[in-house]
């Protein structure tokens, strides 16, 4: 069964944009970082704003202290693989070793969706596989073994906790047209998540054609995104 | 004047205990994390039976999905020091670089308050450090500058974050009784402050005669903690 | 073809053993760090019993000085996903995205190799999840994409650098025998080539078996390994 | 005494340039590592303009295979505490709580020591400072609190372990004219030192003006760098 994409933000530092705010601002005050946070939460100074500034001088440690959490279901371990590469993030992934594959769920990517012939070789390869796979599992080969045949493109799950510095250095890389199209989508869907609970940290997010203003890849796509919208469209 | 360490659980990932204990049970399930969480916070399975269990066992690395941020006023710039050297973590701390030390705000070890002639030299030479300060300001000298007279004694504040992971590992070196009694003050609030939201995660946590059972060091203090209570009084 | 893990250690600090033991003795001399190395270097201090004694005595932060790089070949996707999870190290892996998978080439398991019936199934499915791939390259699908057929068997290659802190705690966790046997082997050769030069820092590593005596796993395996040497047998 | 910083290469994983080009290549290559660091070696591929590439491209996780280790000395306790804000790194620092500072050795900001009035009340701070603590630890007054009263200008001794990627982050900073002076002055040792035996990897480094040609500071200095030989001298 084809599977797509599913990202839902489980839980989060409560408002992200007064604590980053509160935290950058203890910096350079002599108040306590405790009266920083009332006066942003109350609304008596503007963390967007603020933020904006801090984002656009570079001063990103402060963005540290909100972190943001995902169940993310329907990738494929294609694309867990490349995800986990991110190291300063924690993951919890469902395990293949433990357990049992009884159903053949596996993404599908559109190249093939969209090519008749393609495709049936795609989903037979795919039915190949997992009747291998069981075959392996009924005969005593252990699931942590018999999972070898499992392909790229199966299906995993997995909880994947950043911090608000580390998904904008995400969303940098992996929102760029030229990353590959499944953690695009995934990246999408995450940032999309975020700017609904942290509206000032994520205003501008995503590859240097739109927190830039110009592409600062050395191979460019030549098609560079114009406006957020246009991005998460 | 004299200072003391002030700690205030600024912002938390809400109900951490049931989002560690989620995120690890996916690595075994069939389920999505989004129904683990839903199951766990609806008390239908108990986190704290669960998290201790993981932790018994070694496998950490869901404690890291929870985050806990503090205000931290009152410590030294020693202390501080130390304590920005646990890496897996993120602060912001107050800059002696831009914020004017107006006020002498000291902290004040208790080996040298209990005794009257120590007490007299380390006051004397803290106002005597504190008066050079302020001529160097006065003459001109820039506060990044002038600030290399103010000793290490002086008051910093500082919001660090930490994952439930670290602060594990943070507990088990700085609350056992050969650390330095400043950052064993620090840690023992920052414990406290967890443990009002965080049952579970921080049930049992310290050095290694609280969650071994028995002491672990190479230059034992002979004094090992015999249970949570002793270590919070 | 059926692959087998090759590791090689391409590179590391030299003279690991006495860099480590110069920077931990700094923390409690007047000496300067160069002095150190000096001695240690000219065998006036003997760097061995001096790391013994850092690791007993959990003082780990001075092992992070020396770093071992490795080249790792024939090792499934599989492995190098659990591999990568260590994220206190380096990685360099050939990129399914842009090399052409035109050989077969993948990891055999044990319990598969001994099974005849099993060891068809396996080798028949891998062959035909390679024509697969073939099949849609040939049709125009995108390496990308076609890859998403390759197996989790599939061979692929990694540099890989950690310091000796991570390679202890990777060692400590990988070589324990409920660890999974193709990251155990993996972590076997790697073992066995960083005491080859740093027989300081690793003449103890490994499970608690090992290096505390006795197992601290809540699941125990049952089988203690009794000595390094049948360890690395 | 006034102290000056120096800075040391103690170690460095050698070769650097040919391990970083060799890495990068494998993931774009069929070669194994072991054979691309070969061809790197016997310079049948130059690593320089290879790395040149790599680094404009934004692909630095290959930076990551070559670390370098240094003795620094002659720092304030002001700059160290800067440094070891750098958390992707690591430190071993000769400790104020166990070795007894006998001798004042202090670090004297050049915009005191031109002004005779501000050097006089500096100089005079620092002795009365130093008296303070050795009254204090002659009462018996343990050295670990003694210490408070040491400034910041006091001298500290530190080993630092970086590798290439973190290396040309902390040149970014750190060798900005809106930096610090101490850190840096120390920025651009280390730098000197690194160019010597990593002339690939650090042929270019340093702040936006340099790398990128044009300034990317919110609050310009106003004086951008013109040339790698500027910033050196």
């Amino acid at each position: 069964m084809e599977s797509s994409v599913r990202v839902k933000l489980l839980t989060f530092t409560p408002t992200p944009d007064d604590v980053v705010a509160a935290a950058a601002r203890l910096c350079y005050s002599p108040s306590t970082a405790e009266d920083l946070v009332v006066e942003f939460r109350e609304g008596k100074r503007q963390s967007g704003l603020f933020i904006r500034k801090l984002i656009n001088s570079g001063h990103l440690s402060p963005l540290e202290h909100a972190s943001f959490t995902f169940a993310v279901d329907g990738i494929s371990r294609a694309c867990s693989h490349q995800l986990v590469r991110h190291r300063i993030a924690s993951y919890s992934q469902q395990s293949q070793r433990y357990v049992s594959m009884d159903e053949a769920r596996y993404i599908l990517p559109d190249s093939v969706k969209v090519d008749a012939r393609a495709l049936s070789i795609f989903k037979e390869a795919i039915r190949y596989a997992h009747e291998a796979y069981k075959s392996l599992v009924e005969s005593g080969i252990p699931l942590e073994d018999a999972r070898y045949l499992l392909p790229n493109a199966w299906e995993t799950r997995i909880v994947v906790t950043m911090n608000a510095r580390e998904l904008h250095h995400f969303f940098s890389l992996r929102l760029c047209k030229r990353a590959q199209w499944e953690i695009r989508r995934l990246a999408k869907l995450m940032l999309t998540e975020v700017r609904g609970v942290a509206g000032g940290i994520f205003d501008i997010a995503g590859p240097s054609c739109i927190t830039k203003g110009k592409c600062e890849e050395v191979n460019p796509c030549g098609e560079p995104y114009g406006s957020m919208e246009e991005l998460l469209n």
